[in-house]
């Protein structure tokens, strides 16, 4: 099942997908009443979402090419918290670009955070920050989406705690993330954090899923891989994580990206004013975002 | 003026201390209803704040000991902002802990990030994931609240942003911090930030302030600074950031400790179940928390 957050007459709501993705009915029509996805996120349930399934078939819904569809999570509740060097082919590239900011042993999984003012949607603009950064690079990534407080997980429960996935593209500025030691604040700026253009239900998807996934930029295909080629896959992480950190209901964990961004070029190829990035996961759909 | 989160009677509210520091007056008796500290942050201005500063003594309050004084921001809307590395001396002390971390040049500021589950009261005690951690620290820090959405900041302009300053206690697990590479994770795990007592507004000090702070374990002096001391000021750091992140009201900004933290010592002096931590900022107040 595909939920959204969309935009109609002017109200924002949550909604799902119908089956044959022509129509987007209100979760609030269906027994599910919610102002936004966080809030959607603490109350839904397997009984509920299965309710939700069977319903929106039978209600009449608003076509889709009538809506504004948003960022499903346009707000979220905390930072995004994500996977650095995630994929082998990756670590190599990056070490290439810069050895002291990315190579080394990786015995451990490598985590930062995302902070997001507001998640731009597919078709949304980025503002560059072309004045302040000299590196704009893109980073096609899986997003999971937590669907119920997480704290504690044993390896064989890690889905229960799963509501979904979504595409997120972890847009980043090497110059800022490389001279600032610590990531954060070349991953933070507003407008790097495109995420959508919905998230799937789990229940799509054997879980881990391994899916293909791509980026492209102004068409070329950049980045080409599987997320079952992670080195640190969904079940580790959220293990490893809620040993400690309890993970509320609508946390979202960017996975990491594969090889082929654009300072894995030799020389690189970053992102200019003008250039179109699309994020590509099978399965969830694809985001496309227009660079300032 | 300080402005605290209490509980009284069942119910959580906002107030500000008497002159005398005898009794608390609900904000919402002041025409300045709100139903928690983020929402008052957005809601309130010069204007406001005077009538508050005014009226507050002229009101029947709550006598301070009926009150359970709550962390000011108990649920941050995002996460924490943080300074690494921010002050000479403490620079020296945890380059010699593990130089790979912590060495090397500072050209530029470090910032990383810690998110919030709930962030601890002065009183509460903290639990120090000893199960995970063998290596618990300490980290007494000057937090700077915004106070006003925040962006391009212009030097001059930075203290009409901030609304005022509190204690933040950085607990950290120096094992999760160094092996993971970004400091996130280690920073991160539930009770971790202790804030508070309260909140005290910007117009009780020269801006920047130039305060005494100090912590204490089990009472005996561990750091005695003064934040006048920090490499990077809360000039910098807000104009930086604001280059290309908006720091929306609300935001907090830990500035970074200075030196005597446990991995100061030779050999490091982490801490224990039993431990009792107090940091102290004079003119603000102290905050002291027992490791569970």
């Amino acid at each position: 099942m595909k939920i959204l957050t969309y935009k109609h007459g002017g109200e924002t709501a949550v909604g799902v997908l119908k089956n044959d993705g022509s129509e987007v009915v209100p979760v609030n029509y269906l027994g599910c009443s919610a102002i936004d996805m966080n809030t959607f996120l603490d109350v839904q349930n397997e009984k509920k979402l299965e309710k939700l399934d069977r319903n929106k078939e039978l209600m009449q819904g608003i076509p889709l090419d009538e809506v504004q569809i948003l960022s499903p999570i346009p707000h979220p509740k905390q930072d995004v918290v994500c996977l650095g060097i995630n994929y082998y082919a990756h670590a190599e590239e990056a070490a290439r670009f810069h050895d002291e900011a990315f190579g080394g042993e990786r015995p451990v999984p490598i985590y930062f955070s995302k902070r997001i003012n507001r998640a731009l949607a597919d078709g949304e603009e980025i503002d560059g920050h072309l004045d302040i950064v000299d590196s704009l690079d893109y980073e096609a990534e899986l997003a999971v989406i937590i669907g119920k407080d997480a704290r504690n997980v044993k390896p064989e429960e890690v889905f229960e705690y799963v509501f979904g996935y979504t595409i997120l593209n972890d847009m980043s500025a090497r110059n800022l993330q490389t001279s600032h030691k610590q990531w954060y604040f070349g991953k933070s700026l507003d407008d790097f954090t495109p995420i959508g253009p919905w998230i799937v239900t789990k229940d799509e998807f054997k879980n881990p899923p391994a899916l293909p996934i791509r980026s492209y930029v102004n068409g070329e295909l950049r980045q080409d891989s599987n997320t079952d080629l992670m080195i640190n896959g969904i079940e580790k992480v959220i293990c490893e994580l809620t040993q400690g950190m309890t993970l509320q209901a609508g946390t979202i964990i960017a996975m990491g990206t594969p090889a082929g961004v654009g300072m894995g070029f030799e020389p690189p190829r970053f992102l200019n004013s003008g250039d179109v990035v699309t994020c590509e996961i099978e399965g969830i759909g694809t985001m496309t975002n227009k660079i300032k």
